[in-house]
């Protein structure tokens, strides 16, 4: 006897990436920034008096709203702030899917899309990308589904698709299309201009990637305000916390740092493509802060677990589509070398 | 034309209450405690990384488990960390109710459970309290609903149903009872042997009104493993960030302050329900850190809105069971002393 719904009874949940307590590991397994954030988010958080921790924070993040707004050009009507992005991810669902309304997503992709779908009990229609370079499904718009998620740069591919094809898509569609771009602050385009054009458009950011700030869990939305208002009906009233508001309000504003760091990423990325290719894996080019490698012959499952016993942590995910793959986030250039030195010597035993 | 599921385009949100951002007010009304947090909650703050914040937080927060374990008699596994309490009852409705699975709980309470049904599209029964001292409905049981609240003490009465008769309750209902212990910190009893008793109970814990932490946003679950376990497929995977984590883990740590800190907001309320008595205003004890205080002749919104034309905040509810009261929270002797006279001074004219 079971006091829970039968759908969350027999599912199994999302299993996030190891979480190491230790700090001397090489971590490239969770999609983490290998440096630090701003320091004026730390300034920030010590500049907060205890008075501000005795209150209820702001339910709608309003001065994160309009430095972001400025930011990205838009309305502070248009910004959503979330618990990080699997809190609007959750919010989205919980809005516009249910046991009649599906969700269809291309795949693979985000593995959390399937288990939130699971605990809404509504649904899937998981459409295979198209081809090597994870091309945008035709078959995508057709499902007619109220909320169809495109992962834009996907995890764990990488891959991006051109914002005119996710234009047309959204046009197409009859419900929302959510843009993830979680992985966005590493492409070298993204999808704004949509949501400027289309009252169906959401965007998701988060600030774990680009700004260093996993730990904080800050996400947010960009939408048509009339999205925006109805999802904040459905949001815990105070989801985010004055803690986390301050630090993402002063992470935001400081886009001199957040460019820098950015751009380091980017760079260790081409190297780090080109060092493996060079040890004879099959790597596509990324648009992401990870890269997906192949090893021709030699097992992806293996090469991780010998990884992790050398204290190296890399993704694998073991679903028929991604067995022969791992998943390295890309580190510092000292990280990133460990790993390559590391795989080097493994697949020459 | 609406993206939204009918249920949620049709309902209005929860309100939160009035959060007026200067500092000089007399803010009685959304229950937060006038005193600050324990030091050591800034001092684990302070004492945090930048790297901490760069990497994702421990996904079950195993620290603030084991602290909570140790100082309740519980195993660790018996703890859930949420992002507030709210975050605890959206979990609690997502997997325990929907179209065919209706919620239970006495009225008037936290109409916060009244949202999370619509959200949820689940019924709701909702049976009025028995007689002045809102004592427990013998009908509540009677509904066989998967999930049954009661929030005790209740919001916004103050009222306190005794431990004994929720676990004849917790034996009859056929689902889950949910305990609503956000206030219990200012009762002289609580429900937390239920849970070493029964497979069935769910008490809910908050930082926010005892520990002075409604800012940070955090409360926890003390339930049976195999219902935490559950619960912890549907909750997102990191849905309490690491600063939130530090500093829930030092206050619970700091039962002296907390202790001090619940005293004086008890010794407060008994003197703010004497002086609200004496003006001629009917007050029910309370067990909770506000009062609900009813004026036999003077119009409560009339009182509510002039108390706030002099920067004094209360909470004033327009439904037909609450109308003519309003409730204020308990605040520092000083801003109740000052609530009182204003309150003299309206009624006198």
């Amino acid at each position: 006897m079971t006091y829970f719904r039968d759908n969350i009874e027999q599912m199994a949940g999302y299993t996030p990436g190891f979480q190491p307590k230790e700090a001397d590991v090489v971590k490239l397994n969770t999609n983490e920034n290998p440096y630090p954030p701003s320091p004026k988010v730390l300034e920030a958080l010590q500049a907060l008096a205890p008075e501000a921790m005795r209150r209820y924070p702001d339910p709608v993040g309003q001065a994160f709203r309009e430095k972001a707004a400025k930011l990205h050009g838009l309305s502070a009507d248009s910004i959503l702030c979330c618990n990080g992005g699997d809190d609007l991810l959750t919010l989205v669902f919980r809005a516009f899917c249910d046991e009649a309304r599906p969700v269809a997503y291309p795949v693979p992709t985000y593995t959390l899309y399937a288990v939130l779908a699971k605990i809404q009990n509504c649904a899937t229609a998981e459409v295979p990308f198209s081809g090597e370079q994870c091309g945008l499904p035709d078959q995508l718009a057709q499902v007619g589904a109220p909320l169809t998620i495109v992962c834009n740069p996907n995890a764990p591919t990488g891959t991006l698709i051109q914002p005119e094809k996710l234009f047309d898509l959204a046009k197409q569609v009859k419900g929302i299309l959510l843009i993830d771009e979680a992985y966005g602050d590493f492409a070298n385009t993204n999808c704004l201009d949509l949501v400027r054009q289309l009252d169906n458009v959401i965007i998701l950011r988060s600030l774990s990637k680009g700004y260093s700030l996993a730990g904080i869990r800050f996400g947010y939305a960009m939408a048509h305000p009339d999205l925006v208002s109805g999802l904040l009906k459905v949001k815990d009233s105070y989801n985010v916390d004055v803690l986390t508001l301050a630090a993402a309000t002063a992470a935001i504003e400081d886009q001199d740092h957040f460019e820098a760091n950015v751009a380091k990423i980017k760079a260790a990325r081409t190297t780090l493509t080109q060092d493996l290719r060079n040890l004879g894996l099959h790597v596509q080019d990324s648009h992401s802060n990870f890269v997906l490698a192949q090893s021709p012959d030699f097992p992806a499952n293996d090469l991780h677990k010998q990884l992790a016993n050398q204290r190296i942590f890399v993704r694998y995910f073991n679903v028929p589509e991604l067995m022969d793959k791992i998943r390295i986030t890309v580190g510092t250039t000292e990280q990133n070398d460990t790993l390559v030195q590391a795989i080097k010597q493994i697949l020459a035993k």
